[in-house]
Formats: C-alpha cells, structure tokens, sequence
C-alpha cells in the first residue's frame, strides 16, 4: 500500500490511499459504494466516483425501468452495478442490460454466481462476488470472482450466517491468497469512518465497501426520514430478521435482513409464523407504510455503522473524510515509529 | 501509542506496542487473557503475564474452592481475575476472595457493575467492566470503571445484543472519550492473531481482551478435545444460542452464549419451547456428555476467532506472535509513508 498525496483528486489537500484494489478498479481511493436496492441509484454512484470511490448503481431484484432510468442519471460517469444473484439468474437479460452501459464491475451477491460469471467477463467488467463465508469466497474465486467482498454480519441489508466482518475477511483474505492470490478483497459492514477504513486495511482487506453510511448522504434515494432515523440510532438498535421478506419477495433458507428496530420489528420478529398467518393484511399495511413514509412499520435497511453516523453528508464528504482520516491514523502510527530511536535495535531489521 | 524495542521482554526479539493501556495496567504488551468461566485457571493466567499481557482467573459464576485452587496455580505472578457480575453480586464474599489475592485488576461481565464497583477500587484493584452496548458503557464509566472492554457479538461465550467488535469499538471509544477520558478501552471478540490486534488499535482502542484464542492454548483447562473442535472450526461454524443455559444455569432476559455448532445445537436451537419441557432429561445428557467429553452433546464455548486458529500453542507464542505480527503490520505502513517523497507536499502538515 502506498500513501499519496492525490494529484489528480477533486479535493483540495485530500490524500489517496492506494492499494491493489484502487489498481483494478481503475479508482483514487479504495471506497466502493454498495448497490443498496433502491437507493443507491445513479446520482450516488455517480458523486461516489466522482470523489474518487466507485460507486455502483443497486438494481436488486431487477427492474428494466429502473436501471435505465438510474443509468441515465449517473450520466457518462463511470460506475459499477449490483444484482441480488438468485433474483437476476431467471432473467439474464437484465444483467445484460447492466452490461451495456459498459459498468466498470458488476456485483452479484447471495447463492452461486458462477452462473452469471462468464457473462460478466465476456462483457469486460470486473467481477465482483458478496460473501459471508469463508466457503461462498472460495465457490466465488472459482467461479472467477476478481474481487471478494467480505460483508460481516453487521452490515444493511441482506446476508447470511452470523460472521462478522473483524472475523471473516482475515479468513477471507488467507483462503484468497491460497486460491486466487491476484483476487482483491474488499471489507463490508460496520464501516463509517476512517477508523473503519484504516482497520479494514490492517486487517488485510485492499479496501472497503459502505452501504450505510452513503444510504444517509444527500445523493441516496433514501427518504428523509429514513436517513434520520440513521442518524438517531444506535448499532444496537439493528436486528437482522426475515420479517420484511415474509411481507414482500421471499428468500432463500438462511438469509436474513439487517434493519433498524422499530415497532414493526418489536412485532413480529420471533413471532414470523404468526406473521405468515397474516400475511395479507401484514403486506397491506407494510405497502401503505412505504407509500406514507412510516418508519414504524416500513424498514430502514441499514447496518450497525448507523451508530458512528451523526449527520447527512454529501457523498463526497464521506469519502474524502474515510481517507483523510484513515490516512491521519496510519501516519500519525508512522510518525510515533520514525520519532522512536529504539526501532533502530529491531534485531529484525 | 509508542512502538519500542523490549527491553524486559521475555522474548529474543519480540517488540513492544506501548499504549494507554499498558501504563495503566502495568504491562509490556496490550493484550489482556479473558478471564474464561472453568477456562482459564492459574497456569493460563500466569503464563499470559509472564509473556508481558495479563493474565485473568475465570471466576465466572463463583465457586470458592475453584478461586483458591487457581490462584494457588498462579503462584506469585500478578494476575487479574474476572467474574459474572449478577452472579457474584449475591455472595460479595467470593469477591472479596479474589481481592485478597490483591488482583491487578477485577472484570465484572454482564450488568450493572455499580453494586460492586467500590469493593473493587478499595482494595486497589483496576476496575475492568465488559460491555456489549454504548449504553452499557456509559453505565460502566459512571460506575467508576477504569478499563471498558468493547465485546462483539464474534466473542466466544455469553453476550447482549447483535453488536459486532468492528461498530462498537468505535462508538464505545467515542464515548468514553465524552465521558471519561481517563479510561481506557479494550476490544474483545473475534481477535487471535496480529491482524486484529492492528485493526482495534485503528478503531482507537487500547488494545485487546482475548478468548478463543487462549482457550486453544496448552494451558487452558479446555480439554483437548474441545480445543480440536477449535481448530477445527470456521468463524461461520459458532452459533449464539440460550439452550446451553437453559441445561445448566438460568440467564438475564437479552443474553445469548456463543458456541460451536454441534448435534445439540442443530437439535434444539430455534426448538427452545422443546427443550424447556424436556428439561430434565436434556440437562441428565448435557451433564454426562460434559464428563465424557463427548462435544457432539457438550458446548465448546468458542467465538468466531476459531475460524483463524489452526494449532494449539503456549500461551506465550501467541502473545508474542500477535505483538509481532501487528507491529509488522503498522511499521511496514510506516515504512510505506516515509518512503514516500510526496507526504511532504501533504498541505495539512
């Protein structure tokens, strides 16, 4: 990893982190913005590369009307898109679609993506597979992933399983090094600031993927009150559930949904067979409450980072922070080192 | 934080990482042994010391002549010594057994440690408090604690709440920054090797409190074949549950135990109604499984760090590789930096 000041950077005395992840994506700083489905459309992406980071549009599910409408915002920046992988597998033509904005990686996430896989290289973009298990990273890096991410438990959204990402990506990183040592690896969850950056790297990770912290940035397509309820909580106040997939599209065994609580949550998590003897009524008030922007039924899908995240910012904000500060904490750790005229005894050295 | 060549150091050639929680608790290397319930008796404690971390008696729930067997194992190293905090706040008399062996420090685990804070600080102990919330750590810091150990959900054995290591951290240091800025925070869940010990430095921790890590050492009273199933795990392979409480002693509303995957816990985690109205025969089985060592049955209670431990070693190789291996990790970004002829240029210098 090398440490430069930025010579091509949009902000003024910003610093760049470079490490093998900025060199296969082609990027400034190693930030990639997560396809959150439905908020990350293509105003974000499009400010998250244009500070430097690369941002990915979330076509989730997939929806024709959708991507083309987000691609068109995100204009002749360059950025990436996501897929929820068992969702797009049925309909390859949505991810061909993707492909031919030409994103610079397409991210599958959940169940195997070697299916999609060679569509994704044909096309001449950069895998990039979502894992939470040291052994979905190595069916990834079979199936010819180029980038790992490896999304800890804490993280928005979906996932699977109960690791967390201080555990998994130093696993991930070493079964990488075996298997595919040229792969990258990008840390996901629980990660807000430069702290986290900073730890990601010492942990072994060539950069970071952020979901939450740009789902509360002014570029989302979040709503407003969504993102304060980001602001106000707490990273204690998530809880992973399969609640909100009961009352919309169903998931496969084993994967669950990290949200914040609130009173729907308070409801019917522990109680889903009740919830799926209701399940007419449950979508019908969950549908209103989307439409009427009630947090206390509708779901805020964001990760324990919501704890380390006080304010809005623009994108940009965010990944000039990241790296500022990710970058004060390893030199002001390099200065404490070179200041010390003890290092020079190092029997290593 | 300062990086010195060991002077005291037992080990030819081991380094030193100095920080605030060095100095406060009178140490050479910042990481602390978690004071694992039947784990980590006298020899595993001592030994931790004697390799320049600290070493913790497992108290756990309080049993006399356990206590006075462990600390007679420990001879005269200076050790520390932890218990269960609703357990132990009952009979204060077990405390003050461990206090008479003028501990360098006391960790109370699981509620409000404010009952017994004072016993703690008037026979010139540390006060160590565990928390698993920001909210439990302000509780703790108004009780007086002098260290706030930070634990993830990763972390083996019991716990509250799904936050992980990598948010809370630093949420819990920015807290005890506002409010005690004095105290010193470790982190805890998900650390055996150098790389996490690197990554908690980043998020602004102290340093570290170890578990699974020392359970796995040839000191630990785990049996040796529990420790194999530790070797043997993934991160992915630990599951949190209450059905091993639910065969032995009752917990507080909110708290899980974090163990490895095994028969018993694919037979009754998720079933816990079951396994209530069986509860004398499962508890007869629990019981003779733990005599026969038979751990399809028995709980090996491990964290998600199990997924990164491949060997059984002496406590001291793993302090001392740890200490290594994360100084390797902050030197070679130094190195990086100050190779760099364009930090000069930084305008923020």
């Amino acid at each position: 990893m090398e440490i430069t000041t930025s010579e091509q950077g949009r902000g003024v005395g910003v610093m760049a982190l470079t490490t093998r992840a900025n060199r296969m994506l082609g990027i400034e700083h190693p930030i990639v913005q997560a396809p959150m489905d439905g908020i990350a459309g293509g105003a974000l992406a499009a400010a998250v590369t244009d500070a430097g980071g690369l941002g990915m549009i979330g076509g989730g599910y997939g929806d024709p009307d959708w991507l083309a409408r987000e691609f068109t915002a995100a204009g002749t920046t360059r950025v990436g898109c996501g897929f929820i992988t068992w969702s797009v597998a049925d309909r390859p033509h949505l991810l061909d679609q993707a492909l031919a904005h030409e994103p610079a990686a397409v991210m599958l996430s959940f169940t195997d993506p070697t299916p999609l896989a060679t569509r994704v290289h044909d096309a001449g973009a950069r895998l990039m597979c979502q894992v939470n298990t040291r052994r979905q990273a190595e069916q990834a890096l079979h199936a010819g992933a180029d980038i790992i991410v490896a999304q800890g438990t804490e993280a928005g959204g979906h996932g699977y399983g109960p690791q967390t990402t201080l555990s998994l990506v130093p696993e991930v990183v070493d079964t990488t090094t075996t298997h595919a040592p040229e792969a990258v690896v990008l840390a996901a969850g629980g990660i807000a600031d430069g702290r986290g950056l900073a730890a990601a790297l010492a942990l072994g990770a060539d950069g970071v993927l952020v979901g939450t912290r740009f789902y509360a940035s002014t570029e989302a397509l979040s709503t407003p009150p969504a993102r304060d309820r980001v602001v106000a909580a707490d990273g204690a106040d998530t809880c992973r559930t399969t609640i909100y997939d009961t009352v919309r599209t169903p998931w496969p065994h084993g994967h669950t949904m990290n949200v914040l609580r609130n009173d729907f949550v308070d409801r019917w998590h522990g109680a889903e067979d009740e919830l799926r003897a209701t399940r007419t009524e449950a979508t019908a008030e969950y549908r209103q409450a989307v439409t009427e922007r009630d947090y206390d039924i509708a779901n805020v899908t964001a990760g324990q980072a919501a704890g380390l995240i006080h304010e809005i910012h623009p994108a940009a904000h965010t990944v000039h922070h990241m790296v500022t500060h990710a970058e004060e904490i390893l030199r002001s750790r390099a200065a404490t080192v070179t200041r010390n005229p003890a290092i020079g005894k190092n029997p290593t050295e």
